[in-house]
């Protein structure tokens, strides 16, 4: 594609437009977007004008909301209805809950009744739920059809739904009874019934749920599309796989940002706003110094041990931060674990067990290294105090590390809020408290 | 299902395991594999050979390898052979991968020659490429045939192929030349030619390529199945979304261990080893260790400096742990970005600006805050000096952040060795450092 690429940014740059209508035709769109990007913002709204229909809607659910009001802002009524005629009702919903809701309000009279109706109805669910990201082109069969029934009403419903490799069997009253892969459907004899194909077996989810459980159910059961229902079973749509691993995507990026001390951005970092940024992380920059203020009281304490013995202070960065990393090692490693599910909340006395062995081993070689520092920069007694500091609050900072996502996750809280730098505190103003009361008793 | 699986386990406490059978054969395989982990290593066994043929070669996959292997030690020859003929090849991979080479080389022999020779060519391709995630079970057919004949052709070739949602267009000498959704065969008129449906336009993999590139090739593309060629552009076989987003949730995880300042531990949690949790976490506290003594050392530096205001002291927690903070909160926001493709290299020159300006806001936020606490514990003077300190190491806190995945990513390292700790080390050490001299300096 890159060698394509070239060529296609060559006939931008000579501004030949009717060839390069006819090259990006051909192409899918996420590599139209990906061009997109290295272009200019007036250029990009040129092409963008370039693409044929069906792709044109593509390659718009594909940009960030801010490059989308961009083009809206552009693009004439009659283009705007016409795009979002071609967008599926599950990038509709996305737009509309995107958009300043001055531009939502614009955008919703732009439809046709029925769109309306089932656009205002998607956006009737809360925030967050799975009924936002569904779309209700699905292909539903009866049980009583055979085989052969049920592949020409496909020929003449599927061509509008999202996906067809996976039907759905309902009842009289639109109740969910199975699901059906397409394949099963192709392999099987044209006059057997639907109902001797199907087991009664199949996942499903509440268009109410949180849109997480979506991520979870694919994962769990290897699905590529999974059937909403309501409260009665009865089916409203479908979520695809897309759009499922994109809410995770999100979701792991809010992780990341927790465990980094960062409220979650959740627009992509290059379109992050200056203030959006600042926000989200100055917050914690000033909770944390808060919590640091303790540290800093831990050593007014004992202003006296640091006035006799100076080159106390020298081993203090190390040992508040070998506490911290220790710390904040065993709370990324369990965030991950209880995030993925390898680890469940049952399993905590076990991990337990295992981290106090884990950390006492850490705590011995730790404590051992620096001894030998320690005898280099104080003598004997200071090197004792040092080593023995080191041992427990390598041991300490784990176990906080340990503790705290399960404490969290317990308390029904996320345990990603545990983030590094609240465990590095913690065991910072510990590892002072400890490191000083042990030297002002020995030294 | 959580209320079917109480009743389940009745069954298994009263050891009823005919109905245990006939119950558990309607489960989905996913949800037995959470059975299994509930029950004892004993029960896990007997509930294991209770499972009828397919089934248990679908749960057997999705278990660990410990797991694996203890079932291994314990079924007989015959039952092993049966079990290893049910796998799909690249779960055979994934097992033979994974299981001490006395247990594969055992396993091997149980093998028919034709799976044999497959095994050995699927292990013939280098550790972590798509060779090793690949299945030859796939479907192939001709540009010349009608619909219709590719149907035919399904119905007798695709029971054993893992997917038949995508078809692959292949020429005379089996090179690849496009690939065809099945619900398109469907939708289409059965005298209709499988060349008038195809465009040309496929996506593919080498058999070479790293395992990873998978994962942003169906993510980009929203693929649910991959065709993997070998330099000719032979099609060799298919990668299914499934495999690759087990590739995606293991490296995703290894972004977060090493964010986290730990050597990746490939196996659950769970499932490690104290030993192995030792290893990959005692490596880096000692590699901290020593950026710390640099710390350490500026301190001894300016120890005249701190002999004569002791309550120096009380801040320099406060703010080396500031320093630390912004920056990890930068790498953080960096290493996910670079990770997810939200920012790309060619973006650092605004990535930066805007850095700047983040940090200098969050810089005299902080300046600010802290000058209040410089002023009720030690006068104006040293209030100074904190909030100028402040000032100035978060701001090249967050630059080194920001910086450090950057550098990483052009010297093509991973940027999630940029760890959060590690930037802490260097932003304690220039925190030290710019706030003794400035002290030093102006007290």
């Amino acid at each position: 594609m890159i060698q394509d690429q070239v060529t296609v940014k060559e006939l931008v740059e000579r501004r030949d437009w009717p060839a390069l209508r006819s090259r990006l035709a051909s192409w899918p769109g996420s590599d139209i977007v990906e061009l997109l990007e290295q272009l200019t913002p007036a250029e990009r709204f040129i092409v963008f004008r370039l693409l044929p229909r069906p792709l044109a809607s593509d390659v718009f659910s594909r940009l960030s909301s801010s490059e989308q009001d961009t083009i809206l802002q552009g693009l004439t009524e009659e283009e705007t209805r016409r795009l979002l005629a071609d967008l599926t009702p599950d990038d509709r919903t996305h737009l509309f809950e995107e958009m300043p809701a001055r531009v939502t309000r614009r955008l919703l009279q732009l439809l046709p009744p029925s769109d309306l109706d089932e656009a205002r109805s998607l956006l009737g669910y809360p925030e967050e739920s799975v009924g936002r990201l569904m779309t209700p082109n699905y292909v539903a069969v009866r049980a009583n059809w055979t085989v052969e029934r049920a592949l020409q009403h496909i020929r003449v419903f599927g061509k509008s739904s999202e996906t067809i490799n996976r039907l759905y069997v309902l009842d009289e009253s639109g109740r969910l009874i199975d699901d059906l892969e397409l394949s099963r459907l192709v392999l099987a004899e044209p006059t057997e019934r639907i109902e001797r194909l199907i087991d009664g077996s199949f996942v499903s989810v509440s268009a109410f749920a949180d849109r997480e459980e979506t991520v979870s159910l694919i994962r769990k059961y290897d699905l590529t599309v999974l059937p909403v229902v309501d409260s009665s079973g009865a089916l409203l749509g479908i979520v695809t796989i897309d759009d499922v691993l994109d809410v995770e995507q999100q979701e792991i990026t809010e992780d990341f940002h927790r465990v980094g001390s960062v409220s979650p951005i959740r627009v992509p970092l290059r379109d992050a706003s200056v203030s959006v940024l600042y926000r989200g992380r100055v917050v914690w920059l000033l909770a944390l110094v808060f919590m640091n203020i303790f540290s800093g009281a831990g050593i007014a304490l004992f202003q006296d041990t640091i006035a006799a013995h100076v080159n106390l202070v020298f081993f203090l960065p190390l040992l508040t931060a070998s506490a911290g990393n220790a710390g904040s090692q065993a709370a990324t490693l369990m965030v991950r674990a209880l995030a993925t599910g390898d680890v469940h909340s049952r399993d905590w006395l076990m991990l337990l067990r295992k981290e106090v062995l884990v950390a006492g081993a850490m705590g011995l070689t730790m404590g051992a290294a620096v001894s030998g520092i320690g005898m280099l920069r104080g003598g004997p007694p200071i090197s004792l105090v040092v080593a023995l500091t080191m041992f427990l609050v390598v041991i300490l900072g784990s176990l906080v590390g340990m503790a705290l996502p399960f404490v969290l996750s317990q308390l029904k809280l996320d345990p990603a809020a545990a983030s590094t730098p609240l465990v590095t505190s913690v065991a910072d103003v510990s590892g002072v408290l400890i490191y000083l009361s042990i030297a002002s008793r020995y030294l």
